[in-house]
């Protein structure tokens, strides 16, 4: 067997869809969403699997930008529904013992402090298998919910973002690993020279606290992030352990592979710890020619709507009435929200100034076609993932089109030919999630230029 | 069988002891409170009593106001461990059917939308067993964690907490109860005319966006909240569906209960509707002579650190250096921050200005004296809660002096007792919380004066 083997990560959503919104359509898919069940026949599968972890994406409102209103998203489920990841993925883990579970959690919204401890706190009640994704979130209908006028520009989410991430790792490595004394008769519990004050001045935070849990078993929860544009790679460099991406074709992924590595080097990390992961769809069956015929019942679960709602969204622009052909002007594009997804509509369209039908057709946003899809029989599918993992990745995001289908087909047509080959492990090597990735126990870092970590 | 039985309600604590600190210390309790296992071994036993619910405190910081540290916290494991309860909570879900369970947020630190969404996703992953206590917070420590210089003082705090705690309720009823299609052929997931924006323009919130999670099986959590001085009584009569309280004795209780009642009417709701839960201390045996053996063991866990450290934490001042006699002058007392227990120790000393040694005398801090103790055989303290129940209560919150011997020892020896006599249901009514509080289904509220409701 060789050392090396694939990350093999679920992208999941506490929501009435996978991340296909078609796919609630699907004869196939099971709607009780609403229940622990539903996501927890999932986390069997995948644990069977030997899948590394399971995470969930989230956003802090529906999709209202479109037309200015949210009643299509809820009409035709356009993520509509969205649940609390972090309080969903306990249901996971009532169920399995050595899958990892991650959860995004905004640094625009929410508190460093109650990201910490809720984070710490899960990885304790998991025995150490946790992850944060970490994002900036990305529109207005967010900052509606939130009680805020506009939406922070992109750079500047991304500055609260360093500032943010610090004080939480301050937070998670407050406490030594052999704090906890535990002493009954002495009445000792713990050695205050081992659990220190968490301090830092910034320009959007100001923390002089006390953090409130131990170190878990894998120390702190492993961070994913998926930031790719300028800032957001600046960003994933200094902080990322996984990052999470999307590459159009394999050499499109080298260089995107090559630059978020550079991007941790120049962060003074060591590149090679970091796993790069980008996002594909598996639809796979006995034969090829199954697989076309299941391909195309998956596509025509899609409608129109599901592109441009979803598209509005994540720009934070309203499309509505506007001509689908007049292309953006640069200063239209330059306010779009997700700098990720424009800046791959330029290339894929060949186009500096796309229009609303260039965005639908080369975002491929609310189809199958998002991302990249590996198709055909298990060992098609699987001499596509070693092709990808020999040039341009240490795993991959397996999204869904059907719930549970998807995870299920993957797991019992495709897994087994990729442990065959040794791409994929037989067995966990230990109980927590960075034993699992191959990831070093974080250690307390020493005290910054911009924070001051305490005593 | 009467058709009045008392609510059962256990007082956890996501932490290294129980509200009584010294439990760590005892050799009967177990050590392993940052896994699952110490949660669930204690779910099991309480659901086994018929418990309505285990409900978490919360406080977001270690004490450290006393000496201006949090050392002495530390090395005696006062209160030193807190993790977040809603997910603590969930492993106690997880091997739990009827059980309610309850956790403390604060609406000084969160915000709305976030605490809405946790709170939904935890009452529909339970299938509607959630109760939501509401809190205000209480100190600088928890301040300095969320980057605020000072903590607003205590009528602020209520002007915002009714702000907040109405913006979550428009949240929790966004969603009509018969919102949801789930149409796969029509592609219908929902009714836009049954799922509404919540607006909300006030002092503190402007709010104006898309609740994203489907009322729950019981319509949304249950309110709990423990108000009982001036404006904290207003705000419980306003909001509280149960009243978390404490009597010291059965003449205080009746007048507390009284004053609960009135509030509750003079904001328009049926005081009938509302339960008066105490908190009491339970110390039980076999026989009277082991009762007290008991007690005289629980006593000796106690410090005398852990009721300074704990008071200066809940008054939010620093008694150190003061010498223990000297008065507490007007505008010292006024500035404290816990009025409930400020008021209780002059009403208890009798004396309108008291010092630290009668605070530490007559609030009980850190000792079992700080509730009442029910205290003797089965039958003796089966007597005590029938006459409590009899005369100024609905049930009780029971806490805990060893963990989970109080709990075994309750369940095990009185709940019987109680069952015998119809005091304590033998079955559950239903599966949600509500059902089994006999509270009834909330309904979306008409618009209000301060807050436009939408269409």
């Amino acid at each position: 067997m060789t050392s090396r083997t694939m990350k093999l990560i679920a992208f999941m959503q506490a929501q009435n869809c996978s991340n296909y919104v078609g796919s609630w359509r699907s004869p196939a898919s099971v709607p009780d969403f609403l229940t622990p069940a539903y996501y927890q026949r999932i986390a069997r599968t995948l644990e069977d699997a030997c899948f590394d972890m399971a995470f969930f994406d989230d956003r802090l409102a529906m999709p209202d930008i479109y037309g200015g209103s949210a009643d299509l998203a809820v009409e035709h489920g356009i993520r509509t529904v969205k649940m609390d990841p972090t309080i969903v993925l306990t249901a996971m883990a009532a169920v399995t013992t050595h899958l990892g579970l991650g959860a995004t959690a905004s640094t625009t919204y929410f508190e460093p402090f109650d990201v910490a401890r809720r984070f710490m706190t899960l990885d304790q009640m998991t025995g150490g298998r946790i992850a944060w994704n970490i994002v900036t979130s990305l529109n207005s209908a967010e900052a509606n919910n939130f009680g805020k006028a506009a939406h922070l520009d992109h750079d500047r989410r991304y500055d609260r973002a360093d500032e943010f991430v610090q004080i939480v790792r301050d937070f998670w490595t407050a406490w030594d690993p052999d704090a906890l004394v535990i002493d009954k008769q002495a009445g000792r519990f713990a050695d205050p020279a081992k659990v220190h004050r968490t301090t830092y001045h910034g320009d959007f935070f100001d923390v002089d606290g006390t953090f409130t849990v131990p170190q878990s078993p894998q120390g702190h929860p492993v961070l994913l992030q998926a930031g790719q544009s300028g800032r957001g790679l600046a960003f994933a460099g200094r902080w990322a352990e996984v990052v999470f991406t999307a590459f159009s074709n394999i050499e499109k992924g080298a260089q995107t592979s090559a630059a978020i590595r550079e991007a941790v080097a120049a962060a003074g990390r060591d590149p090679e710890k970091v796993a790069v992961t980008p996002a594909v769809g598996v639809i796979v069956a006995e034969t090829e020619e199954l697989a076309k015929a299941k391909e195309k019942i998956i596509r025509g679960h899609a409608r129109q709507e599901d592109g441009l709602v979803l598209l509005c969204e994540t720009l934070n622009v309203d499309f509505s009435g506007r001509p689908v052909d007049k292309p953006f002007a640069d200063e239209e594009l330059a306010a779009m929200s997700w700098h990720g997804l424009r800046d791959r509509v330029i290339a894929t369209s060949g186009t500096p100034n796309p229009s609303v039908a260039d965005f639908v057709t080369f975002s491929g946003r609310g189809t199958i076609d998002e991302g990249r899809v590996f198709r055909g029989t298990p060992s098609q599918v699987a001499d596509q993932m070693q092709e990808w993992f020999d040039t341009c990745c240490d795993g991959f995001v397996l999204s869904a089109s059907t719930l549970p289908g998807s995870y299920e087909d993957f797991a019992r047509l495709v897994v087994p030919e990729l442990q065959r080959r040794d791409l994929v492990k037989t067995e966990y090597a230990g109980t927590t999630l960075r034993e699992n990735l191959g990831l070093d126990k974080p250690s307390r870092p020493a005290a910054t230029a911009t924070g001051v970590t305490g005593p």
